[in-house]
């Protein structure tokens, strides 16, 4: 992607994050408004390779923390968007130069559109996940050392903090009480590296992945081809289940959206168990992919990812599981966002029901 | 009190602490200890007078935030103490230049001579409350506009963080969460001012009155005089009820450790209703002295001051009412710290029993 991100683009950017969003991450149609709003006041946004990037380069993410079904109902001014990046600018002593999304999801690959915009800062083309999970140390940087510290955040009411911790379980520990605390939704800022660090550590060209998986959505209803099947082949994955939705059970707690949704199709049964993201399916009560793999569900017909919050009794839908990136599945990648870190007595599938490590 | 603080003033000055601390501030054994290991190690503290602090001094208190129940069980290493105070010296850009005590009590009298001697750095003789209360925000300061941000907090384990906030309830609101997740006990740096400032938003001479309390007790034992008569007539206060402790609800939850207490005698009793500090004295059902004036519960004979965490069933008991300073009768004041504020639908009642404004 060398282009500039543009108005036009949002859709199908916004479509195709929701998509490797695997649920969570918000929905797309609201965080595409923020980032067309911010992209009409501040002028297209251009966007950095990674192989591009400067060694000296100053990376550093800009997301949305808080339950999905709080940060719908609540888009982030322009204030609370640059506040978190003020303050861990104050604390490096230095100014960020590129704009990075965490994750790839709804919300929180348009929120960093609106944010490098509102900064005058070009947004990279890569993620920290090449997916969505709900906390916030589960990304690729952790991996590899990089400190989520320090870590800014910031409300809608002017309240800004910034910690500084001994690891990045603890920035999200106490990131996440205040989260709750300033009414379940902040933004924040933090992981801040180098550009070589950056190009290590990253998932790259997520930004154009996105636009491709969108763009071969919208150009398959347009062709009048079916937008599942094009989903699965852009992905390198595979149709999962067909049918309709026959139960959804949801809270919000602790600043996380868990749940649990029941497919009926042909006589089976598919459950998906939920923490923001999709991070189980079961088939007829035996686990078929897990948690580091995406389990994405799209509508039946219209190939319309559909977010964990917006999963409804009745919808026609199909579930598509596709593959990681393959740090995921490490032996610290799977303690990071395995099964068992979410409290699910499983060893991790694979997207194809390989185990995830022999 | 033109002198410094060696290790033989910290009983004396703890239980004259303890005694304004109306039964929070966590133990005054526990808070003498740790004052008096920081004192051996670094030496006398010497101590300056409000009126002698320059107009460009540059105050910040030092305290321990948290439910006395787990602060007595936790004392603060060095790093914990210095920690938050270098945070918000980044911030503001320039060195503290005098300690403060945030309230008088056990552990928050104690801990900011422990922090002076970390320090290096002078202690001023006067504290923000004259007394203690549970909630940060709860502080002559904010009387008088002074912002508890940037209000830096750490743990034991190595975690800092820092807030700047709205408002000063705003500081507690996410401080207390942040504190309950890092374990029920931080140490804070904040409500920084200049010298001009401290002038007229603090307590007087708070530390010479807690270590005059704290002698007259020590004194009043040695010539076999009654030490709770003593308490009464150092504070201008009055002797509300004495008996015998019947009963001791308590909880810690949301950081606080809150409860009632019975105490009986001669056929009445009275019942103390707190919030880590007694806020409420009711005498056969009735109120007769609450927040923001002060109840004090001394040992019958010893004069001995007890915490609410460590009032005990068959513990023989006098309660002694005092006034506070007056700016916590304002109706500012009584609107921060009245005993509406802590869910007790009742007017304020004086120490004598008057009511807290006409």
């Amino acid at each position: 992607m060398s282009r500039a991100i543009t108005t036009d683009l949002v859709a199908d950017l916004a479509r195709g994050a929701a998509v490797l969003g695997t649920g969570g991450g918000g929905d797309p149609y609201i965080g595409g408004l923020l980032a067309r709003q911010a992209l009409a006041e501040h002028g297209p946004v251009p966007t950095v390779a990674l192989a591009d990037l400067p060694d000296d380069a100053f990376v550093a993410l800009v997301a949305m923390m808080g339950a999905p079904t709080v940060m719908v109902e609540k888009l982030p001014g322009l204030a609370e968007v640059v506040a978190p990046v003020r303050a861990i600018e104050r604390l490096h002593g230095r100014r960020v130069t590129h704009v990075l999304c965490a994750e790839v999801g709804g919300v929180n690959s348009t929120i960093p559109i609106a944010a490098a915009a509102a900064l005058g800062l070009p947004l990279l083309d890569a993620d920290g996940m090449g997916r969505a999970f709900p906390e916030l140390q589960m990304i690729i940087p952790t991996l590899y050392g990089v400190t989520a510290s320090p870590l800014g955040f910031a409300d809608d009411k002017g309240n800004v903090g910034v910690l500084e911790t001994v690891d990045n379980l603890w920035t999200e520990r106490i990131a996440r009480v205040a989260c709750v605390e300033m009414g379940c939704s902040v933004m924040i800022s933090g992981f801040a590296m180098s550009g070589a660090q950056a190009r290590e550590a990253l998932v790259d060209s997520s930004l154009s992945t996105c636009l491709r998986i969108g763009a071969a959505i919208t150009q398959a209803r347009r062709d009048n081809l079916d937008p599942v099947a094009r989903v699965v082949d852009e992905l390198g994955g595979r149709e999962l289940f067909g049918g309709k939705v026959r139960d959804v059970q949801r809270a919000t707690s602790a600043g996380f959206a868990r749940g649990s949704a029941r497919i009926e199709g042909e006589g089976r049964e598919l459950e998906l168990l939920f923490q923001n993201e999709n991070l189980v399916a079961l088939l007829d009560g035996e686990p078929v992919v897990t948690t580091p793999d995406l389990i994405i569900v799209l509508g039946e017909d219209t190939g319309e990812p559909i977010t964990t919050e917006a999963l409804r009794y009745g919808q026609r839908v199909r579930v598509v599981a596709a593959p990681a990136d393959e740090r995921w599945h490490s032996p610290a990648g799977i303690d990071l966002a395995g099964p068992r870190y979410f409290g699910y007595d499983l060893d991790p599938l694979r997207f194809d029901g390989r185990r995830s490590q022999p």
